[in-house]
């Protein structure tokens, strides 16, 4: 397969703009006009388009014009079976299981139902800008093998597997742990590492596993330590207190985790709203992440991520961002930027001293206000980071795959295209300082209207209607 | 003129949900196949098309199909002047003031700038279904009266006036007491009353007002009380201590409005977050509104607003609900709605005692979740009861204006239609449990991309392109 070029202007980063306080733009990469080389799906070249094209002398190029060209936006934390009840009314996290969504994911277990589910999951991803995510699927292994079976269509890079539970949820929906071993096994072998598939064990939450349930994830793991481990971590009060009364013998949410042998590189636990400070610390050590999922956080009412604590120097958190969908209301990553942004304005508040002069901490207040190199490199290469992948994927590094979104500053909701025009007039950014603050315009005035085209691989698979 | 006919799916409000909790059903009322009958701009009759259709033979009938047309959307808080400079980086309230809000607002006074500006104002608001709104506009009348001529020109109730500033802000931009006092008479005298414009006194926020800048206001409300009163209240915590400091013989922030006799029916006061328990009974007693901004506390950081305590029915005080565009970063209210429930969910879990169980107090939790009915009721009727307009505008009561939105529950982001096919199939709502599930789609999953139509007055003003 022969060469390709793409022509823009890119925007991605080469480290964590948390590492950069006050001088975060150190952390990004910007091109006002560069170009991009692709070849068999991968990044070759990269760089400014005048040097870069005198290497490739007679390229194809595709000139994709008045956008802001990022790598590809990677949910860290997104349940596959809840596409169609996300946004349902009225409950925290263990009534919302009961009522709306156990009785939706038991359809998964329908062939047909779960094909149809997969290919309207990936439609709204990539609609979305979405390229990369790691899912939860259902209890059903039928419900894995359409998500996996479908991201190889479309070459998609996904993390996924069975999603394990045998407690506190409709019986005929709960695994047991025999069946959840011998099932995940035989799903590692078919798909993991196969394509761009990789596999999660997948333990719904510490809540819904029994003791048996853990020790069949820890000789999976034992058995795989190539797979990555997906889970649920701290999300709610109630839920918090639930599971410690039944893993009693653990002194806190994330040492149930801990006592399994899960925690580490390739681990993540979703939400952590609720995590203690000794919980991040070990997490810090041990390489373990967190995803961070505003929208769902506050839709269920879980409470504020400790944003500005994780991201703490003296004891750095490993972060994933996810939608959550369907806890999370939104499958956009960019609505994902957005809520994030009020959580970390709200954690700011609260830490600045204008409230409680004795929680005043700074540093830390500071910390909670996302930026947009923030917040783009947390759903970019921040989030590969996280979740272990930045090796594949995360920006455009050569040797990584060519997954990318094109971005229209001026798509949006009524009033976009003139608050943006403060920002630039005709032309695009001129700029890294502009480039920044339109992709601010998209997180916190625009949403998923700015995606224009979704690239997976060196093809086109979305283009705005 | 004729009598019109407009034939539908009606869903509207006749009391308060709050005060029917656990039926709330009661509270609304719903008509599977409506029709409305409309004259001069006004409603003259309202019911379900069979009874209502056979006293107007030979109706001129337009027919709204597939969509639920609800009342238009009403505005409790938004500043005019700031439509182009929405979701701005990085800042709460002061310094956010200063670095962004004041230099875009200098920029109306001049005239074609604001001419301009309330063009595009309008647009927006129609596009997302609001035909009221209270409004800010800056210190210049300039910005009162262009936004008073263009309100005019499209016909839509607007409450608004000259904004008082004579502290903290950059010279230029400040009035000086008797210069208010004359501009703003001078502005009663020419719009208040006139067509549908109403005329509000509105001295920025206490912070930014002298004691004379009050006792001009003061003195306006005692000439003109017939005038509406518009300002913030205890929005930030840093704010409250230095609007203290400046207004020292006053024991809190409400007390200064109170100090200059402007708290009663037709005051409302922006935010509120802040506000203390006897506050919030202070305003129940005198009519006082506070109105709910959630879009701008998360965005800016104020915090969570105690929407169960303000609901309480010892001492429920009015509210309306507002963008505060550009504290808030969305012109639309359906996405104040998402918001109000995710501050609401928060609230929820804070009172459940889950978190400290001294604090549980499960009717105040129960209060802060946003149901559809509570949600569209407060930002229809509510609001308009909340700004002492019910009489005008709220709900399709026979005499009120003929101000409404059709809702199209399938259009939104990517997975919307699919979503709300959960609810319904082919064809609309048949009952209003089922209209009340799409609103709440609507509200949580969609955004204002399901505004179809927009009327005012019994004209389409917006038709979705």
């Amino acid at each position: 397969m022969s060469a390709i070029g793409i022509r823009g202007t890119f925007f991605d980063f080469v480290d964590d703009p948390w590492k950069h306080v006050g001088k975060e733009h150190e952390a990004a990469r910007f091109h006002a006009d560069g170009l991009l080389v692709v070849e068999d799906g991968k990044i070759t070249d990269f760089g400014a388009y005048d040097a870069v094209a005198k290497r490739h002398q007679g390229l194809s190029v595709t000139h994709i014009t008045d956008r802001i060209v990022v790598p590809g936006f990677i949910d860290g934390h997104i349940h596959f079976p809840q596409t169609r009840v996300l946004g349902a009314f009225g409950q925290q996290l263990l009534p919302w299981l009961q009522n709306w969504v156990f009785p939706e994911e038991m359809k998964y277990a329908d062939r047909a139902y779960a094909k149809d589910g997969a290919k309207r999951f990936f439609d709204n991803l990539l609609a979305c800008g979405t390229t990369t995510c790691q899912a939860f699927t259902s209890s059903s292994p039928v419900s894995t093998e359409e998500l996996f079976d479908e991201a190889a269509r479309r070459n998609m890079l996904t993390i996924a597997g069975l999603t394990g539970i045998d407690r506190h949820a409709p019986e005929k929906f709960l695994n047991t742990p025999e069946q959840f071993y011998a099932e995940s096994k035989r799903l590692i072998e078919r798909y993991h590492g196969k394509g761009r598939n990789l596999y999660a064990i997948t333990p719904r939450f510490a809540f819904g596993s029994s003791p048996a349930l853990m020790e069949a994830c820890e000789r999976l793991k034992r058995e795989y330590p190539d797979c990555w481990v997906n889970t649920h971590v701290s999300e709610n009060p109630a839920e918090v207190r639930g599971v410690l009364a039944e893993h009693g013998d653990c002194a806190d949410y994330l040492g149930i985790y801990e006592k399994y042998k899960l925690v580490g590189p390739k681990f993540s636990g979703g939400h952590g709203v609720w995590l203690s400070d000794d919980e991040f610390r070990r997490l810090s050590r041990t390489g373990g992440a967190i995803t961070f999922c505003p929208c769902s956080n506050l839709f269920l009412g879980s409470g504020l991520f400790r944003l500005g604590r994780a991201t703490d120097p003296k004891a750095r958190v490993k972060l994933t961002w996810g939608t959550d969908m369907g806890g999370g209301n939104r499958f956009s990553m960019i609505a994902v930027l957005d809520e994030a942004y009020k959580v970390g304005m709200c954690n700011n508040t609260m830490l600045d001293g204008s409230i409680d002069p004795a929680r005043q901490d700074l540093a830390e207040s500071e910390r909670n206000k996302v930026s947009p190199y923030r917040g783009f490199w947390s759903v970019t290469l921040g989030g590969a980071e996280g979740l272990y992948i930045d090796d594949k994927v995360g920006n455009f590094t050569p040797g990584k795959a060519a997954d990318f979104v094109a971005l229209d500053w001026t798509a949006g909701p009524p009033g976009t295209e003139w608050h943006q025009s403060l920002v630039v007039g005709d032309g695009g950014p001129k700029d890294m300082e502009q480039a920044a603050n339109l992709l601010f315009g998209i997180m916190m005035v625009g949403d998923e209207r700015a995606v224009d085209e979704t690239w997976v691989m060196g093809k086109r698979l979305y283009k705005k209607a």
